[in-house]
């Protein structure tokens, strides 16, 4: 048996409504807390839509019967020092999207510059910053030319931690180390597929997301960094799911939520220290999360377990694979 | 009013019945010869299919009324000299699909070696050889990894015309130079689009092809060679159609046959001579086709023509885009 000590999923997608209800206990059965993206229609932006969302994503958490935090974000807009000491206790981190370049991300922030002021404020208050770190560029160039602008705001604001979410380049890698304010998440998919999976062979949309599938040197150099247990790197799923009708259709996002740590206790076999430091304690740490964590243990057993097909209308990462390990709830 | 001298599509699929019968006539009506080619499923391999094949095509033919010849192609195989004797007057080339990359290619050659014998025929016989230059590698690194091949057959057999089919990488540009026996051809799809239109945005299966869009200093190193007139570069538009069904379940292909003239006309805009270089007079002179083609010419007119939405149960290259110009039957 496998015991996991407070994993948390540093970067997820819930969605709302039936959605919500359908994903959520994916997540809830196999982690005492996710960090939950703000990209709504209409985005986070208020006290009133954290708590209105966050009391939502608690409706669920109360079903299932356990333990679980929602780590709740906002959007990033021009937010005042008097609104940010006011949402402070109710949030983890702000999110940033730079332009155009994900999911609902239109409203996202364009030149950097223009939201300084908040980012002050923020490394004042001590308010971590997340971005989806790519250009309105070149699909495959999206992060490479997006580093200066990390190191850019890495020297501006020592004091804020910055996290680069879902890192999916070795170049990006190199470029997390060269600031102590600048810490990673890196994601299930980016850690077991390539732009192969996506268009080498069919094309498969359920392997479409963003930032895009890269190579396998990038997929290699995610491999090492995560084996040899960066403590700047955090697990993130960035588990993002879109009814299968909207992934056909073209919808960037991977649902791997379902499989999350079968695929992982895969991905470490036998290396548990390695596997409990990526998917908890680096994050704990970082962001000193145990005062507001549950404290909850996730047992897996060794025992075949199939994948679900389908959840509600999504169809997750590896549906119907068959997996080494099962959760135990 | 653009005058174009016999242009010949270099590499086009017509498929069979329903289909080839909707799909063809866009070519006929543009063009006054096409290589078609062979991977039907079962592959064009016999004289038998090869004359079937010609006879369903010019059946289609009769119906619009024009002079138009199909350039028949045979499938890569062990044939014998006997054989090839029998055939040569019947076919154009003869196409060689490394294993597994690409559409009914499964029966594709994967030991280079095994088909010298056959390679040393076509050489005495001068029938040219067409080749999908794709390795089974890394999507992105396919035709960089198959380039050794292209050079080691334009050594091993000096005298045989080797078709490097749909060049999409400026790396293989580079190859094509190399050696005199070595000929190019290159579509409209892989001038015109990159990547960033497959996955830059939502995911677009409309534009998924094999070999895969590229970079734009890809695409960018293919509209320089083609604008300079290169007369080793011929234009095969490689237009492929797939059932709107098929390709919304991953089919590699696509069907541009509607809209090549008018999309070239945009491309040359102005420099007719490269036009006409580009679609006919480059593939004539290095084959030696004019015996073979009807003496007909194509008219444009600058008038606005919008792309058909669909065609049979096909969507083409641009639907509905609004172009420039108009072929005038």
């Amino acid at each position: 048996m496998v015991v996991i000590d407070r994993p948390v999923d540093m970067h997820l997608h819930l969605r709302t409504g039936k959605m919500l209800e359908q994903v959520a206990p994916a997540t809830i059965s196999q982690f005492v807390g996710a960090v939950v993206m703000p990209n709504l229609n209409p985005p986070v932006e208020t006290r009133e839509q954290v708590e209105e969302y966050r009391q939502e994503i608690e409706k669920v958490v109360a079903q299932k019967g356990v333990s679980f935090i929602p780590l709740m974000t906002l959007f990033m807009k021009n937010y005042s020092e008097r609104e940010l000491k006011e949402l402070k206790s109710l949030i983890f981190s702000i999110k940033l999207y730079p332009k155009g370049v994900t999911t609902n991300s239109e409203q996202g922030v364009a030149g950097i510059e223009r939201i300084y002021p908040v980012l002050e404020i923020m490394e004042e208050l001590d308010i971590p910053l997340s971005i989806h770190g790519e250009t309105d560029g070149f699909i495959l160039e999206r992060e490479r030319e997006f580093a200066e602008v990390y190191r850019k705001l890495a020297r501006r604001f020592p004091r804020l931690k910055i996290i680069m979410e879902h890192i999916s380049t070795a170049h990006l890698l190199g470029v997390l180390d060269e600031y102590p304010n600048l810490y990673g998440t890196i994601t299930l998919h980016h850690l077991l597929l390539t732009l192969d999976d996506l268009i080498g062979n069919r094309l498969n949309p359920h392997h479409f997301c963003k930032p895009v599938l890269k190579t396998p040197a990038d997929r290699e150099a995610l491999q090492l960094v995560v084996k040899r247990g960066h403590p700047k790197i955090m697990f993130g799923s960035d588990s993002a799911p879109h009814r299968l009708e909207d992934k056909l259709r073209g919808a960037a996002g991977i649902f791997s939520a379902p499989i999350l740590l079968p695929a992982l206790a895969e991905f470490f076999e036998g290396d548990w220290e390695g596997l409990q430091r990526f998917v908890s304690n680096n994050a704990r740490q970082i962001f000193q999360l145990d005062p507001i964590l549950p404290n909850r243990q996730i047992k897996l057993v060794e025992e075949k377990w199939r994948a679900p097909y389908i959840v509600g209308e999504v169809v997750p990462m590896e549906a119907g694979k068959v997996f080494k390990y099962r959760v135990v709830n």
